[in-house]
């Protein structure tokens, strides 16, 4: 899991756009973005909870077709979702203090992942 | 399930537009859209997946009130959400390889849907 | 847990904008947006749901570090999300006639919470 806030805000103050929209898109089908207060609890429990909502496992349909072990990793990218918008006001990201924007890996294995950031507006 | 990759790829070709994002949108409360790496597997893992987390049960206070079987649906399909953005790049969706646009149904019988495709950039 | 359907609604109109897309965002990390059929009994599901789900606990690495008894209240919104993009046509929001956009709050104790509405098209 990686917190990806500072490198979405890059590309907003390079793009000098004041007011609209960021959107963030993980090209791929195991990996996840979304926001979290970006800590070191969290970083352990969010991971955790979608291993125990949708668990490794054999027994999944994807499994018995690929036997590539990431069943679990799909159906938790596809239930988080590879896409988020965040606005841009003041050409700035008004987050929350405790609001960042994260990036997960589901998969089992590590991967060089492409991370499409479009920004929108005026 | 159904993969409607091409049908939104034919919405950004006919749009002209090559740079900036296509928003998808399921109108209604009880189905959903998002991404998936599209075969067998997992098109009847990511059902199963929602009825094991979310079951069919007549317990809801949605069924307490409206008695129509389908409170089970409505969460389904609000946990999943009605919207998903992708960017757009030389006219093209830049999908994983493995990675495709579907609309699940969650409720308990056969819907005619509307789902509303906005392309926006230059 | 509120139903803001006229609110957004609100801003599309005097946004004069006729087709395009609106982007609702919750500021912070402990609540969350997205669509429903607005009524009592889904009002008491949701919510039940999310602490089914993702129970209140002392549990989480959040507690751990924290001790504020919210790591539920983050995990939650973070799954849910806070962020949604709905289409605009003929100046208004094309929800289905029993689809409305809510707003929760996961938290533990009550928030004054910022939305950030965006309105993009023309």
């Amino acid at each position: 899991m990686h917190n990806i806030t500072s490198q979405v805000a890059n590309v907003v103050t390079k793009s000098r756009i004041k007011a609209g929209t960021v959107h963030i898109f993980n090209v791929g089908s195991t990996a996840c973005v979304g926001t979290i207060e970006y800590e070191e609890g969290l970083e352990a429990d969010l991971p955790a909870l979608f291993d125990r909502l949708i668990p490794p496992s054999r027994e999944y349909g994807h499994e018995e077709a690929w036997h590539d072990g990431n069943g679990h990793s799909h159906l938790q990218a596809t239930l988080m979702g590879p896409s988020l918008t965040v606005p841009v006001t003041d050409g700035k990201l008004p987050l929350g203090t405790w609001q960042q924007i994260f990036h997960l890996e589901c998969d089992i294995k590590p991967h060089r992942r492409e991370i499409i950031v479009t920004v929108q507006g005026e």
